[in-house]
């Protein structure tokens, strides 16, 4: 919405690059080829890409940019958005690189605690970002790395009560029960953040959108790098788009194994909380993540005030297994 | 240099990420494995290509950061050194985004114009920059899209006679005649940028680097984002790395071509500037321009105060021959 955009960037003027036909290319200082194309700067906009994207989404391209991961997409909105000073509010636990986003772009970072229970308090949310005067809000939902999944009507009381543009990041959407249909058409402070990174299995390959209204997706091209996709990624993109069915196959297996391996941390008092990701968040003692690191086995521990947390992805039936095994034998052997 | 970082900078914890061996990986929330590998989020810092690369330089790695083009070179430069509402300096004309990124970084970008022959009063730059206050100066060496080439001794002039940090964009520096070492260690207010798109001919895979001394890096590393660059690049730009013979015999080619191209711009009156990057500006009656058009010839063109100046990239010598086929016909028929 014009209303939040920086005063400097409803001036600026994007840089453009305009795709023309031609027999020689000489405009861009592109060097010879001798790796097919790849002496060209990529499609600008990721045009093609961006295209099929939208047509799976059912959505205009122009409702629609690419970025390297998640995590430009997030810098992009604070480009566009954010005044020096001015400030971003979240809740805690959350993404911790929201707060080094914030910093990076001269920004102030508030954070509203989840309960007890990693729940989180809408109204006092709501008051908490009038209170702090917030420009923009960012919710990871579900939240990374809780779990927590706040529902479709939660998040429209936020939208209409907040005086602010929302970041609403859905890296882990997939893996709801929800349906996965957005709404920025009817929020126009709102900006929708996806990925290939989790679902989709691509994490190798950075590659994130945005799904906003057009006028919001003008604002970012403005503040985006000219070929910010490479061409690399582009391709990979494409190639998996129509491969859906894989990733239906994972989503699935994944939401089936967390509901087991749930059962088997509260079973065995680790305090899982629920999740609609791809990971579970529960509480141990020490015991049971230096058991699994004494197997390689990588879990995500924290520090601070989440000191005796841990995040543990879903993995395959396989890998899920062989942690159960790990920490019923720790379980075995401290008991 | 310490002196010149921004204060919420000096105090930022950068986002660690640890390379740890393992046997099974459930601590980043990444995706089951159904394209070999790419699941996996890429190695955050270009680990094996850092050092490939800091080899083949003769540095240490970490004298070295890469990133998505020299693009996001500059903007963690910015992210890194420039507090809001302070100055950047360049000359003009030069890269017009580093205009449009001092703005996206919330800065204030001051520039001072080459002289009427495109070539830069050293002791008025210098002057500008301290008048200004500038706390962050840019120099693109050679200059895109002049093609001037500011020789070693007259940057280390104003390197030793500004307080602020500056950025020297070489991503055109494989095309001169100047020894390519680079004088890192002497100045640590310096920051290098080169780029594989150019000499390399890999725009295609977004593929830049910074060379600086190890604390500079590390404040670059403070504000860049994690996995900046993506696996596939990462591989590419391996694999390229040791195909240096390729790349010597493209410059090779190109600055013979070059200085061909330049004799006969200069004897069609068309007032070739003494260029050493891949590519030459010049003057020239809109019917050139028009007639390349015609025949799907892309050159750029220029608007406002460089409204009649062209830049024409160097291409392969049939392309350049087809070049000057054109301008030969359009000059006959309008002479």
């Amino acid at each position: 919405m014009e209303k939040y955009v920086r005063e400097e960037i409803k001036k600026l003027n994007a840089y453009e690059v305009l795709n023309k036909d031609f027999t020689i290319k000489l405009d861009a200082n592109e060097g010879v080829e001798w790796i097919k194309g790849l002496n060209r700067y990529p499609l600008d906009k990721s045009d093609t890409l961006r295209g099929e994207l939208a047509k799976k989404l059912g959505k205009d391209k122009d409702e629609i940019v690419l970025g390297n991961g998640s995590s430009e997409l997030i810098e992009l909105a604070m480009k566009a958005y954010l005044e020096a000073g001015k400030t971003v509010v979240s809740f805690s636990p959350t993404f911790s690189m929201y707060q080094i986003f914030t910093i990076i772009h001269k920004g102030n970072y508030e954070e509203y605690p989840l309960d007890d229970k990693k729940k989180l308090n809408i109204e006092g949310f709501v008051e908490f970002i009038q209170e702090k005067k917030a420009k923009l809000v960012i919710i990871s939902n579900p939240n990374n790395p809780t779990g927590l999944f706040i529902p479709r009507e939660e998040i429209k009381k936020i939208l209409t009560s907040v005086d602010a543009m929302v970041i609403l990041d859905e890296a882990y959407i997939e893996f709801t029960n929800e349906p996965k249909t957005d709404f920025t058409k009817e929020f126009k402070n709102m900006l929708v953040l996806r990925t290939f990174s989790k679902a989709m299995g691509l994490a190798g390959i950075r590659l994130g959108y945005m799904i906003a209204d057009k006028e919001n997706i003008g604002y970012i091209n403005r503040v985006r790098s000219p070929y910010n996709v490479n061409a690399l990624t582009q391709e990979m993109g494409l190639k998996v788009l129509n491969d859906q069915e894989i990733t239906n196959k994972n989503i699935e297996m994944i939401k089936k194994e967390r509901e087991k391996m749930r059962l088997f941390l509260q079973g065995k008092d680790l305090n899982p909380f629920p999740s609609e990701a791809n990971f579970l968040f529960f509480q141990a003692p020490k015991a049971v993540f230096d058991a699994l690191e004494n197997k390689a086995v990588l879990i995500r521990d924290f520090s601070g005030k989440l000191e005796g947390y841990y995040r543990l992805t879903i993995g395959t039936p396989q890998e899920n297994e062989s942690v159960r095994k790990i920490i019923k034998e720790v379980q075995h052997a401290t008991s």
